[in-house]
């Protein structure tokens, strides 16, 4: 529709995840109006973040290291290690401060339909590490969908038959939130996994 | 947050218009995973498109040339110009295939809370059309909201005060629409424009 350069623009962006033709048109819009500065800077940070950004050898964590800030940390507990599908998972998870040992990014979680098995997954990497280092307690944080329920229990039984203490993250009500809006799911896993009060 | 390049590349991308923190992340991540050359062909695409892109010299629509496609067709009726925001507007106009005139650009709408008043919008150069060419019609097809209805008043003041025909496009119901979520003020205009059926 759009006069070359422009079409392809909105092309391009139209192809990146959650950006519809409507936003991938406002958005090259906006392209085109910013300032020639801020543009090139965009244009950069997209070349400069594929140069230099791997995944951390050890937990596969984005890194512009061979191994990532958090493996290489002393300080953090190598004996817990937590399970995540996703680098941004680790962010969220490190957000709440509330974890000092290491992590193990899968790269994704378990879906035939997408054509996805553990092989497709950093799961061979996983025991690797296990069987290196002192490891009490695997904590399993993948997301809570159909999916991520499915890599966990394969997870738990893999790592349960070779003996290593496997735990999953609370299913329950969110924080802040009202019960009558809770799906039923979460309130029946609310009402199962419900604790004395101390 | 994260390690230098991928952070720079979130807050980039979470400047854009419409891109919030948590899609400007899964944004960054997806060029992070995708194939280097796809996103090498994004990054040019921004850099070309802030080289090659200017705005047309008649009529301030986007053009790779001096004058766009549509100031340049001998074919379209010169006599006849349409009045909008932005050239995402010509594009919308033009998919309907009901108009074969020329367009002006304003660049935006009047807005004072935002500091916009006429002399930032293209309106001295669309006087200067109008004294040139023989023109029997001027549409103004600014949005249907506050700033918009704003520039049509202002507009339709100014060039009915030089004698030119001032039209402005229909409000009413959206076709394909139900009648019950109409707001009040939509209905409204689509019973003052009410027309006889034939």
């Amino acid at each position: 529709m759009y006069e070359g350069a422009v079409q392809d623009l909105i092309d391009e962006l139209g192809r990146l995840p959650g950006i519809g033709p409507k936003s991938a048109q406002r958005v090259a819009f906006h392209i085109l109006e910013a300032d020639g500065e801020d543009m090139k800077r965009l244009a950069d940070a997209i070349t400069t973040v594929k140069e230099k950004v791997k995944f951390c050898s050890i937990c596969f964590n984005v890194s512009e290291e061979d191994t990532c800030r958090i493996c290489q940390d002393s300080r953090r507990d190598s004996s817990l290690i937590c399970v995540v599908e996703e680098s941004k998972d680790v962010m969220a998870i490190e957000r709440t401060r509330s974890f000092r040992g290491r992590y193990h990014v899968l790269g994704g979680s378990i879906n035939p339909i997408a054509g996805i098995g553990p092989d497709q997954l950093h799961i061979r990497e996983l025991l690797g590490r296990l069987s290196d280092d002192a490891i009490q307690e695997v904590i399993i944080a993948t997301d809570p969908n159909l999916e991520g329920e499915a890599t966990a229990t394969y997870l738990f039984r893999m790592l349960g038959s070779i003996g290593i203490p496997v735990t999953r993250l609370a299913s329950g009500l969110p924080v802040g939130g009202d019960l009558e809006y809770a799906d039923d799911v979460t309130l029946g896993r609310a009402f199962e996994g419900r604790r004395a009060m101390s």
